[in-house]
């Protein structure tokens, strides 16, 4: 019944060892966060641990603390920065879950009364995704 | 920016406190746990801390931490007592992020592949919900 194996090959990995771009946000000694580079609203963020976690079937107390704590203050920092009404978070275990990058991760979107999410699997343009990044840092700051 | 003030007159304050029934699942000194009464899968639980805080927006890391680890145990458990092949896991923050009950809550939904969520807001049979909460109280054991 447990998680298959971590695959130290996933995108989030190869981010977190500097192989792959990403539109950074924040980094402290247990998480890291970036933009969804398929954005469902603006401002969809993702928050990871370091620590090689499959997801939250294989996860212990001691990665998940620091991770919600990190995902906590950027929730708060980016309906602020995005005039947001509200947030959801979402954490996907497994592709029936709706993971697909096989690295932990929670999203936060900040949220606007009204809105729509946008269609999956949607890649945003890199300029709005920096400019996003900046905004963020801003409110974090 | 900051959350509307906590209301403890909200219905998951009145089940804490006893003054309103569920289907308990788990209960240790920081972290609740019970069935979703209007489940969008079989096995929908939620998992609250018992301190008064409306959402993630003003959620303290010390809150955060035991009640991801327990979102984190009743994750496992749901996959197993449901046959499950994932977890989709759901935090709303406010009217625009999906919230409608203002004391925090994780969502915790057991996943197979190829399943449809359940409508909103479509209450489920008493005594299937508390056959569910059995099955999950015997797996998290």
């Amino acid at each position: 019944m447990s998680a298959p194996a971590y695959d130290p090959n996933n995108v989030f990995a190869k981010i977190l060892r500097g192989e792959l771009p990403c539109h950074f946000v924040h980094e402290d000694a247990d998480s890291f966060a970036f933009m969804d580079i398929m954005p469902r609203v603006d401002g969809h963020t993702l928050i990871i641990p370091k620590a090689p976690v499959r997801n939250i079937l294989d996860a212990s107390p001691a990665v998940l603390a620091p991770v919600i704590a990190t995902a906590q203050r950027i929730a708060v920092a980016a309906k602020k920065a995005f005039g947001a009404d509200g947030v959801s978070l979402w954490q996907f275990s497994e592709p029936a879950g709706g993971q697909v990058v096989f690295h932990l991760h929670f999203h936060i979107l900040p949220r606007t009364v009204g809105d729509e999410l946008r269609p999956l699997g949607i890649m945003a343009d890199n300029d709005l995704l920096a400019k996003h990044a900046e905004k963020l840092k801003a409110a974090l700051a």
